[in-house]
């Protein structure tokens, strides 16, 4: 199976463990057979390669997810990097444009496309399977999951199949409705748009190529930023006459909020967290290295992160958005290609930051206009060079840098340092890169 | 008026505001007219002043509470300090040899003493003057406040006076009883014993001299550890047949719990918070740099420190202790009388701490045996002293210091320093302390 996963942006509903670095899709929250935790992206990989040991899975995204995913993913996956955001078919030109023109795939197979965040069970991926069938099949150009819903949803788009049977034509979309106008369709039959939907790569490079004027992937990516943004429901789905619907009854559970988040875990607690025993339906996700102690709350979700503290009632929790947009806040953690930071003092005219390098690792060559910087070695073994001069360094080691002096440490074993910059005028942009000259 | 304030041990009861070395009276809490906040001890002593500005203050307290009062009261309170923990009576027994040795108090003055921490108006301070009155006129011995129960408690003890006037001869005392007794108790016009009374100064003076064997102050704060823990109340109260109470009808709190701590805090946040609109008799207090977002809840306290994160039903929170007992932590912050320093991270060989000094203050001249240090000057100006070598510096200089190495830094505006301790056995015992040769 050649598999896309579409994985979004960044999300503020699952604040304060996703930020404006870290999308929900990244967090570790579900507990594994072998006691540690693993994210949505992890898991539904997971489950993919359970049910297709030799899947290609393709992961269409944009470039601040790329250190992430390899982080999670390793190197076993495509990553279809989107240079910006224009919206979902554009997303879905490239993947398959690099679908064929990086990885090769026949125009003849089929390629199965879907969001990377749904909570599913196996059976979603026999669906996805029967999905690829439908679309090998030929009697129709796109295949199309539709999930039974459970409640009269305000939040997705409605699929009306001709008839009641498992695999049907559609007769019609329906935008997202108001929750009356939802329990109407219902009672006709209607279906969840889900967004999991299959096709022929060659189908859809056809489509491409008659919406956007190219030549192949390196062409698109170069000029993608010109592309105008179109979903694919908008440029495809509503204007293609031959399409099947595949009816999906089981498990299926958008984890975009806090509420539908917890009720997918099968621990009450992670990370360092005491609860007495009046406490009914709580959780607690706590990445902070200091205890949360919860005494008699019912129906309640606690998350701690280096970016601050939720304390919510779960229903409540899914009106957190405008809460968190008013938070005006710097990034205090993040994942990175070669390691992690996390932000520990912030003061008018230094910024105290920790900072942790994976083995073999190591940060750009840069250098800083208006701030000074000291790094003290707290761990590990490493090189560094600044203003091209290289030395060992240790745990113990202090490294001071004048604004304007080029640096980098790159890591042997584990690496860990306090960094502590010192100015007037700190800032995240305040970042000149260099090549190394053997670079 | 010569007052002393029983100022009593650590609490665990308001943990993660107290901890082992900040007590509950020391959290700045409560919001003053001008907009900041005052902490218990703080606005007692200002609500004294305001009854009496030629009072006497002396607090009774242990060594650990010395910089906290210090800090909070500045030097206009006399402070008599217990070389160990003794209980109630050689506490006050060394409380009135200071004023009359230190202080040089007539021994026919009268003094008040009452504990640190309750809660209470103006009129709790005319009670107090009330008191002395009555232990100037003679009658008795001892004047004892007592308070006119709200509801049958089983955390006080119980006077019973003779009648019902508003100044009684004690007719008998009752230990803390259930609540079915303590409502018998109060059908009979009992009242609450909070621990607050007036006597002469030579009356206490001489039953300290009956029970415990010392020519003065000096010699009792000596032999001190030597003395056996005897409560007040066992070793006089219980023993005296003078004795008058003066009916209180006024406020008083005990704010001992987050439950009654949050009943009397004018505003519902304290820190970086943000509260929805379904929340209901909630407070936050936030001592992290990072917001709080509070939803949905309702009779909740929510408090976050250094050394942790508390959510819990108001209620409950009267049961913490055994968690926090639970809890095997390090301490992540405490006030000195030079400053103040807060732990950033704990790594298994290296510790990172914030430090801060205050204008003109100093750390002791020190050694360890098992660790490196390396402080880097975040902001201000000051001198180090290592190994006997002085040298000024400010934000951006960095010092090394290796295992044995003498240190010191005094700083001249106030100070801020990141501190990195290194090595395999770090630890707070780990500290040899000299004098400097200037001293």
């Amino acid at each position: 199976m050649n598999i896309v996963l579409l994985s979004g942006g960044s999300g503020k509903r699952l604040w304060p463990l996703s930020n404006d670095v870290r999308s929900k899709q990244f967090i570790k929250i579900f507990r594994t057979e072998d006691g540690s935790y693993e994210s949505m992206v992890q898991r539904v990989c997971r489950q993919i390669r359970k049910a297709d040991a030799s899947a290609l899975v393709t992961i269409a995204t944009s470039k601040t997810q790329v250190s992430a995913i390899h982080n999670q993913l390793g190197e076993g996956v495509g990553i279809s990097v989107e240079p910006c955001r224009r919206d979902t078919f554009p997303a879905i030109a490239l993947a398959v444009a690099y679908l064929a023109d990086v990885k090769g795939i026949d125009p003849q197979e089929v390629v199965v496309v879907c969001p990377v965040d749904p909570y599913v069970g196996d059976d979603y991926f026999e669906a996805l399977k029967e999905l690829e069938r439908l679309a090998a099949g030929g009697e129709a150009n796109l295949a199309l999951m539709g999930i039974e819903p459970t409640y009269p949803s305000e939040k997705y788009g409605y699929i009306i199949p001709e008839n009641e049977e498992n695999v049907a034509t559609v007769s019609t979309f329906k935008e997202k409705p108001d929750a009356a106008t939802a329990a109407e369709y219902i009672r006709k039959g209607a279906l969840w748009n889900g967004g999991v939907f299959a096709f022929r790569l060659k189908y859809m490079l056809d489509k491409a190529h008659e919406l956007i004027d190219f030549t192949d992937y390196h062409d698109l990516f170069a000029k993608y930023d010109t592309l105008t943004s179109i979903s694919f429901d908008y440029a495809v789905v509503e204007k293609e006459a031959k399409i099947q619907v595949l009816r999906f009854s089981g498990q299926w559970k958008d984890l975009g909020t806090w509420n539908t988040l917890t009720e997918a875990m099968e621990e009450n607690v992670v990370g360092d967290a005491v609860m007495n025993e009046t406490c009914e339906n709580v959780h607690v996700i706590n990445e902070l290295n200091v205890p949360v102690l919860a005494m008699g709350l019912h129906d309640v979700v606690i998350s701690a992160s280096p970016e601050g503290i939720l304390v919510s009632d779960k229903e409540q929790s899914s009106y957190i958005k405008p809460f968190v947009d008013g938070l005006d806040q710097r990034v205090m953690f993040a994942e990175k290609s070669w390691g992690s930071f996390r932000v520990m003092d912030v003061e008018e005219e230094s910024l105290t930051i920790k900072v942790t390098l994976k083995a073999g690792h190591r940060m750009n060559y840069h250098s800083h206009r208006n701030r000074d910087e000291v790094w003290v070695v707290t761990s590990g073994t490493g090189r560094t060079i600044v203003d091209g001069m290289e030395q060992e360094v240790r745990a113990g080691d202090v490294i001071t840098m004048q604004a304007g002096c080029r640096h980098t440490i790159i890591a042997e074993g584990e690496l860990k340092l306090v960094e502590i910059q010192l100015g007037r005028e700190i800032s995240v942009h305040d970042k000149q890169k260099y090549e190394l000259e053997y670079d």
